[in-house]
C-alpha cells in the first residue's frame, strides 16, 4: 500500500501552484505556475533517486530502471496544467499518485521485471493552447512536432516560445516508445461513483469529441445612431447560434454534449454594435454516427443566419474518434481492485485524456477515482483524502502486475 | 473662413496618435494615446498664445480672451478619446475645429465681446471607464468629482489613478462657471446629411438613454462530463437575453435602439460549460415612456430565465433624459448657415454628447457634419475635407453672433 498521507500533503503543496482565492488553482500549461509545478516535480524525483528528462515539447518522464531493461517499459502519469479557475486534482492527482508508487516501490525496496516510466504531458487542457492533449497527441503521432510547436494562445504567444520562456524546451525527441502497457489514474469529472458509492471506475471507452472555431462578422457600428433594421450585429447572430447548439445538445442526450465555452467580441464596448464574434463549439458522443449529425446540425445552424447578413468562417480544429481501451489492461485494473477489495465500476468517459492518445501506441486503460458531486474544470472541484489512497494503492498494484508479466 | 486645409493637416496629425492599421484609432481615455494627443493640443494651442488649464478630472481648457472679461464666456469643444478600433473624427473633430476658430481669429486680429473657451473632455466615449460623458457629467453636476473619479476600467484600473499615470490630474475645481451659450461640433455618425445631400445638421434634441450591467452566475462545468439537463449554463441565459434586447429594439423601430456591446465569459475555455456572463445593455429613445417600457421588457426577459437556473445581477449605471436644445442657440446656428449659404436640416441625435451635460448649465445646442455612409464607432468611419471646412466655417460664425451679443 501507498503512502497515503505522503501523497496528500504532495496534492497539498501542489495546490499552491497558481492557486485562488476561492481554492481552486489556475495553473495554465507552460505559464510561471506550471514551471513551479514542474520545477517541484523534477525537484522531488530527484530526491527520489530519479532522473527527470523533458522532450521537445515539454513533457517530463521520470524513469524507473526495472531488472530487465529490454522489455518494453509500463507507463503512467497524468497532466499538471489546469483550466483557468480550475480545480486542483484533475490531471495532477495522476502524475503525484504516480510518483507516490515510485517513492513506496524505493522504500519497500521492491523491483520489477519491466521499467516504470512516469509522465507529466504538456498542455493536456486544451484551454491555453488549443486542442487539448497536444503533447500527447504529438508523441503518439495524431499531430506534427511543427503542428504543436505553432499553436498560440489567445495572447499570440506560440507553444515553441511558450516552452523556452519558463525552460521547458527539451532536446529529447517527443516520439513513442514501445511499451508494454499505459495507465491512467484520473478523478472521474463526473458523479456517479459518487452517488453510488462505489470506490473505484476502469474506463473501458471514452467519447469523441470535435472542436469548432467559428468567426461571424458583421459591421461595428454606433449604438445610438444605428437603426436596428439597418444593424449587421454579430453577437445577435452569436447567440442564435450559442443556443442552437444547447438544442443540438439535449437533442443527443443523455450521451451527447454540446458546449459553447468561449467566446470574445470585438470591439466589446457597451455602445458599440458588436462587429465581430470568435467563439468555439464542441460536441461529445461516444458514437462517431452521432457526432456527424451533431456537425450537420451545427453547420444547419450556421446556415440560418442569411438574413443577418453576417459573414461566416468555421473551423473544425479537433476530431478525436470515441475510443475502446485495452481489455487486457482493463482486466489488470479488474483483478487488482479484487485483490484490494474495493468497490468497482466499469465506465465511459466523457473527457478526454492523454490516455486516449496512448492507447493508439500501446495497450492502454485508465482508471477512475470519485470526485464531489461530480465537479471539475471548477475551482469547487474536490476529492477526499480515502479516495485518493485508494486510486493510488490500485495504481501500485496494477502497475506491478503490468511490469512484471 | 477658417483655413480649412491646416484644421484637415490637424486632423490628420491627430489621427496618428492610437492609429490602428485598418486607418482608425484606438485612444481610450486616459491611455498613452490620449495623453500624446492632450500634449499635442497643448502644445497646438500654446504656439497659438494660449494657456492651457487642466482640472481634477482631466478637462482641457484653452481660454481666448474677449474685450470684456465680466461678461460670461462662450465654451465650444469636444472630446478626444475614442471607441476601440474607433473612427478618426468622432470627437476630435469639435475640439479640432474649435482650436481652428480660435487660430482664424487671432490672424485676422478678430475680438469678440465675451472669452472664447474651448475644451477638450475627458472619457466621452464611456468605453475605457462607463458611463459616458463622465467628466462633462463632473463639470455639470450630474456626477460628483468622488464618483467619477472611482469609476475604473476592466482592469481595475481607477480614473483617479489613469488621471495620475497620464499626468492629467489637474487642480482646477471640475464645476460649472457661468456660460452664455455652448456649442458643440460634431460628426453626425448616422447616414441621413450625406444621403440627402445636406451640408450641416442643426440638432435640437438628443436621445435619452439607460445603461445596465448584468451578471447571470451559473455553474462553471465539465463540457464533457456534465449532461445537458444538469447544467446552469450561463452563456446560454445570456445568449436568451442578447436576443430579448434586439427583439426590444424591434419593437421600439424606428426611434428606438436596443444594444448589448460588451461580454465577458468566466472562465471563457474551449471545454468549459461558462459558469458566469458579464455584459451591457443599452437603450435609446427620444421619448421617456418608450424607455420605461423597454426598461420593464428587460426585466420581463431576465425574469424568463427562471428554469436555467442563474443568479441574475443587473443594475443601471446611466440614465439620461431626452433632452431639448436651447432654441436661442439653435437660431444662432441657423442664422449662421443661412448667411454662409449651407444647407441645413433639423435633427435628433442618438448618440449622446458632452452637449447634452452642458445644455443642463448653459443654452446650449450642437452642429452636425455629415459622415462617410454613417459610419462611425467603426474603424471605417470618414468625412470629406469639404464637410470638415463647412462645419469649422459654421462653428466659427455661431461663436462670433454668440459672443458679441
Ligand atoms: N480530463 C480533462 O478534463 N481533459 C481536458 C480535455 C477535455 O475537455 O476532455
Ligand atoms: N458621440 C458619441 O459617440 N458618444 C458616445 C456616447 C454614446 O454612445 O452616445
Amino acid at each position: 500500500r501507498v503512502n497515503g498521507e505522503r501523497l496528500w500533503q504532495t496534492l497539498r503543496t501542489f495546490a499552491t501552484f497558481g492557486a485562488t482565492p476561492a481554492g481552486g488553482v489556475t495553473r495554465l500549461a507552460l505559464s510561471a505556475e506550471d514551471r513551479q509545478g514542474r520545477d517541484t516535480l523534477c525537484h522531488w524525483a530527484t530526491e527520489a533517486g530519479f532522473h527527470c528528462e523533458i522532450d521537445e515539447i515539454g513533457n517530463q518522464f521520470i524513469r524507473r530502471p526495472g531488472r530487465n531493461p529490454q522489455l518494453a517499459a509500463v507507463m503512467t502519469g497524468s497532466h499538471g496544467d489546469s483550466q483557468p479557475l480550475g480545480g486542483n486534482y484533475d490531471g495532477i492527482y495522476g502524475v503525484l499518485a504516480g510518483l507516490e508508487v515510485l517513492r513506496t516501490l524505493n522504500e519497500r525496496g521492491i523491483e520489477t521485471e519491466r521499467d516504470l516510466l512516469l509522465v507529466n504531458w504538456t498542455n493536456e487542457e486544451g484551454a491555453r493552447f488549443a486542442p487539448a492533449m497536444l503533447a500527447s497527441g504529438v508523441w503518439t503521432g495524431v499531430f506534427s512536432r511543427e503542428y504543436a510547436l505553432a499553436r498560440r494562445d489567445g495572447d499570440g504567444i506560440s507553444v515553441d516560445e511558450a516552452l523556452r520562456a519558463i525552460g521547458y524546451r527539451g532536446t529529447a525527441a517527443a516520439r513513442a516508445i514501445p511499451l508494454h502497457a499505459c495507465f491512467e489514474l484520473h478523478i472521474e469529472q463526473g458523479p456517479i461513483l459518487e452517488e453510488t458509492g462505489i470506490d473505484v471506475g476502469i474506463v473501458r471507452a471514452a467519447m469523441g469529441q470535435r472542436w469548432f472555431e467559428i468567426t461571424l462578422t458583421g459591421f461595428a457600428a454606433h449604438a445610438g445612431t444605428t437603426p436596428m433594421d439597418l444593424r449587421q450585429d454579430a453577437l445577435c447572430g452569436f447567440a442564435e447560434v450559442a443556443l442552437a447548439v444547447e438544442r443540438i445538445g439535449r437533442q443527443f442526450a443523455d450521451d451527447g454534449r454540446a458546449t459553447v465555452g468561449m467566446a470574445q467580441l470585438t470591439p466589446n464596448s457597451r455602445n458599440v454594435v458588436p462587429g465581430r464574434v470568435f467563439f468555439t463549439v464542441e460536441f461529445r458522443h461516444p458514437d462517431a454516427n452521432a457526432l456527424d449529425r451533431m456537425e450537420a446540425a451545427l453547420h444547419a445552424a450556421l446556415a440560418t443566419l442569411g438574413e443577418r447578413r453576417l459573414t461566416v468562417s468555421a473551423g473544425k480544429i479537433f476530431d478525436y474518434a470515441p475510443i475502446a481501451f485495452d481489455p487486457g489492461c482493463v482486466a489488470h485494473i479488474e483483478h487488482a481492485a479484487g485483490a484490494l477489495g474495493l468497490t468497482q465500476r466499469s465506465m465511459v468517459s466523457g473527457a478526454g485524456h492523454d490516455a486516449c492518445y496512448l492507447n493508439r501506441v500501446a495497450p492502454t486503460a485508465m482508471i477512475f477515482i470519485p470526485c464531489e458531486k461530480g465537479i471539475s474544470h471548477n475551482e469547487a472541484e474536490n476529492i477526499l483524502p480515502a479516495w485518493s489512497t485508494n486510486g493510488a494503492d490500485l495504481l501500485l498494484h496494477t502497475l506491478l502486475a503490468a511490469a512484471n508479466e
